[in-house]
């Protein structure tokens, strides 16, 4: 194999142009067969092969920095860049990230899984660059979808005005996640088509067929479009950036040949290029959101994908039961529509369905705008993604107690994706807020529930929940809820063990038929159950459980509680340290972090309350 | 007076233009005079009077929303919706808001206070009124310098793919707070002399004289300038934007004239205003940044103002300083130099100084960039503002533990500014960070000692101080700091009170000499010194005050400490309810929340300890 003999971006110097075409299809086979194995971000890699080989052809990374933006379309840079032999470990427990990282490796110029991070590292790196006298190239790598979210078009506003050295790579496959949204994405379109044919005609057919044929072919067929195009304005320009495109994205020749005369050019530069998501693997070109993150998958019966009922699917089957009852109802979301289970909403209620693009800012200042409006909106967003709108939780929504619901997805950790993505600290951020109510269901049941309730309440509510499998809720039930209550699921007499979500079902196996043992359902975080809280106290310990870091957590907030109550029960709290978490298998995590059965039942022990069944299991 | 006679915005209907004129003068003569008493934003209110003019006179408030972007420009919107006779207030204890507020007034379409907001609450209103079949107007009024906010622009995109009917006027005055920084800054200024030009040459003199004389003056002024405009390319088009402008904002008769006939064209329409910030008032306008958020001024003697050496001053002067001998330092600020301290700095340090605009996102991943390129980054920040860059915090700075230093201003309770500036959240969120370090100096000369040992420190360090004034230290004094140690200031026998920046001179006055209250500047708020704690929990009390929420804040951080360490003094935490705290004199604010020395003294008696000191004041 070709492959093999690469060691580092410095071998793919001597290939000749037929020796690069074959390693992009080795790399994808590369790609294809480990991903099947471990699931991973398929489609997005294999629309980038041509321009990652590209770019390492001409850039000399690590001395040039190259920035992938989310990072997640890296694995052919990673296969290039010394990783081939831990290649099958992408994603796994040690393994390597399904991201760029920094301590990973010296060719990944960032630590990234968020998007529109990358033009600000650029400048950032730009600034210094220029200020320590150095001259080494920066090249930042960036979707149309993350192009969509505002600090992507802020960073380029400022990058535009001091007009540093760099190369801006616009790689443009009209989709984020989900099919893109905003009127830029519509302005690439015609932006495609334009300027296929004015360069066809400066260039003249025969340059243009040397640089690009299969941008020649399209700029040909472009022709006929001409007469849609309307205006001819390009918003690059205005940003101050050189504008060089749209090429062909999987024209290897036309890429190297087009990077070779842009990296020494002074000023910022954008390069447009047209991929296409899931190239080459034709079960991915034809539903690149369904393999965007693909889960582990059969090479042989590559469409016999296992499919489980998750968190996320019930609650966009809740959401969507409910909008047929609650004409006010209007899901918000930022480009997070299959992955937050509305897929179906947006297809039954498409007038309430509103996709922002990557904008989490967005998401939650329009949701304020449709409750001012008096509209009932529910912002579908993941845990970790709702970092990005602090603010506009507290400025835009909690100040005028606005009745906003967050439906928290990805609660907890999540496994693979790693610290870029757990969403461990949506607790301690929202307990802040004044006027903030937090809840989060235990079953699919108890969240239909939650959810038709928090549409009643006044002012802001999160409801939260965790990536994975749940068992479905008989459809069209509407259980009642006793809005801020907990739940005691079994009677103890020395101990409660507190516990929500993620974390109950290890409390109950904890607890097993121990009857010294009790466990609340501890399912209103913010504000807390002070009735139950005080009797859980009464028998004089308490074990608080949480999926989310320990500082200002779940046990932090029921010590608060505790202290401003004047009760003095022996206390346990038991999460995430204070640490990042690093990717795994979620219920390993759990056990390492001493949050599962066994964990509590250490932390029992430890306590004074030996539990009788911990004793027959050995514990 | 004219104005006296407006009742709201439906007696500006019957105005003649000379007495609408006549109205600008005389709400610019009343904005000048309540605001020398109370201080607030004047250069912005008065460049804002002709367009508010314009758009309540067009426009059917409260059934149309006029939205105001960060709220602070909309003085005059304030007296011509029936609210002249509490215009005295403004900014007061329990006066009228120094921005718009919904619970204030029907007029007030949104509770602001941040910029760029004002977009994504439109987007919102728009989509729910197509949804409920109403036909009101939305307006929303958004400065150049909002504009490059990243949200603003990302909710833009969503509103040109929509196409919602909705007229967003850009109010260009070529400033946020300080002079505008950015790509499109400079775009707008070449836009406004081709629109100029191209509009004189389309319309002919006559109709564009009739329109706005005084446009046409420039227009004619800037054929001169054509021959400097490279490009014609608009990026608003881009954004399927209808685009008039750029206009005179000043000119009263033009703009009514514009905005009767674009307010019931369907989809989106820019309209670009060219204003004049502190317009009408020759100080002012001269110097309109020192006039953006005034303080109370003599009005005959406007330029005599009082300078006090504050503690953005005292942050200015460290980093100065210290960048002579580090030449790694860069400060980064988003749109804050004045506000921050950083006017020397940028004038010393140019080349070190980078202020990405009104962009708190991409000034702390510019930071990132920065630091992963071996420089050594301060973020100079307000608290309220560091709310918009959490998770850059999180991802882009603490997974990879780089040296990223935040210069934390304002933090704590503000006063007149209220709830949307309260700096009384970054305790509870940054403590969630983990790896971040979090220490606030008592004093100027603390707060050197502490910026020097921040930037040897490895991963985060937040530095938090107030707003207001400090005794200044002296140049060139660089004490060490013990790195991560409390400081026992007094001793006691009963009782420890544990305090820090604003409030720990509380503390001491509470303290008096009375033998059995301890004193301890609890200068690190991440980590804690556990062996003062432990120290002083062997008093058996302890008593944490903080200018912060209680929920998540320093006294919640003492009270996990203490339990993960097994200690159970007495404890009792004062600090701020869980409520936003409306604007208000400071130490009145800290007053009622219990937090001033006589809180703190009745706290002591709560728990025991009468204090000598306070028996003889007769507390």
């Amino acid at each position: 194999m070709l492959l093999s003999r690469i060691k580092g971006p410095e071998d793919l110097k001597e290939l000749s142009g037929e020796e690069l075409e074959l390693l992009a299809e080795e790399l994808r086979s590369e790609i294809i067969r480990v991903t099947a194995r471990t699931g991973g971000h398929l489609a997005s890699s294999l629309g980038a092969v041509e321009l990652i080989i590209a770019l390492h052809r001409v850039f000399d990374s690590p001395r040039d920095r190259i920035l992938f933006d989310v990072g997640h379309q890296a694995y052919a840079h990673k296969l290039l860049t010394g990783r081939q032999e831990k290649f099958d470990s992408i994603r796994q427990p040690g393994g390597l990230s399904g991201f760029t990282k920094v301590s990973e490796s010296p060719h990944d110029a960032i630590t990234v899984g968020h998007a529109s991070t990358s033009l600000a590292n650029a400048l950032g790196m730009a600034v210094a660059r220029d200020l320590q006298g150095a001259d080494y190239k920066i090249a930042a790598v960036i979707g149309d979808g993350a192009l969509t979210g505002g600090m992507a078009l802020a960073a380029l506003n400022k990058i535009g005005e001091l007009g540093k050295d760099m190369l801006i790579v616009l790689n443009d496959n009209e989709m984020s996640i989900s099919p893109n949204v905003g009127a830029l994405a519509g302005y690439f379109k015609t932006l495609q088509v334009q300027r296929w044919v004015q360069d066809a005609e400066k260039l003249g057919k025969g340059l243009l067929e040397r640089i690009s044929p299969r941008l020649f072919d399209l700029a040909d067929r472009a022709k006929e479009a001409t007469k849609m195009i309307l205006h001819q304005d390009n918003p690059f320009y205005a940003w101050n950036l050189r504008y060089v495109g749209p090429v062909d994205g999987h024209d290897l020749k036309g890429l190297v040949y087009l990077l070779e005369r842009l990296k020494d050019l002074s000023g910022p530069t954008l390069l447009h290029v047209v991929t296409t998501k899931g190239k080459g693997y034709k079960v991915a070109e034809e539903d690149p959101t369904s393999w965007h993150g693909a889960s582990p998958f059969s090479l042989e019966a590559p469409l016999a994908k296992k499919s489980r009922y998750t968190w996320s699917a019930a609650f966009g089957d809740a959401v969507t039961e409910l909008a047929d009852r609650e004409e006010k109802l209007v899901v918000v979301t930022p480009a997070m529509r299959e992955g937050s289970g509305l897929v179906r909403f947006s297809q039954t209620h498409p007038e309430r369905f509103l996709d922002v693009g990557i904008a989490e800012d967005v998401a939650v200042t329009t949701a304020a705008g449709l409750a001012l409006a008096g509209m009932k909106p529910v912002v579908a967003i993941y845990s970790t993604f709702l970092q990005r709108a602090v603010d506009q939780v507290i400025h835009d929504v909690a100040i005028e107690k606005l009745n906003v619901v967050f439906a928290v997805d990805r609660a907890g950790l999540v496994g693979a994706d790693g610290p870029t993505h757990h969403g461990v600290f949506d607790l301690a951020l929202l307990r802040a807020v004044p006027g903030m109510q937090i809840a989060a269901p235990k079953d699919a049941l108890e969240m239909r529930a939650m959810l038709r309730a928090a549409l009643r309440q006044s002012g802001p509510v999160a409801l939260r929940w965790p990536r994975g499998g749940v068992e479905p809720a008989i459809d069209g039930a509407w259980p009642e809820c006793s809005w801020g209550s907990w739940q005691v699921l079994k009677e103890g007499g020395e101990v409660y063990v507190l516990a929500f979500g993620k974390t109950l079902p290890y409390a109950l196996a904890a607890a097993a038929d121990d009857p010294r043992i009790g466990v609340i359902n501890a399912r209103f975080i913010k504000p807390i159950d002070k009735n139950a809280l005080s009797r859980a106290a009464a028998s004089g310990r308490i074990l608080t459980v949480e999926d989310h870091q320990l500082t200002g957590g779940f046990g932090a907030a029921v010590l608060e509680e505790l202290q401003d109550l004047g009760l003095k029960p022996q206390l346990r709290r038991l999460g995430l340290p204070d640490r990042f978490t690093e990717q795994g298998d979620v219920a390993q995590l759990h056990a390492r972090a001493g949050i599962d059965a066994a964990g509590i039942r250490k932390a029992l022990a430890e306590m004074g309350v030996t539990s009788a069944a911990a004793v027959r299991r050995g514990g």
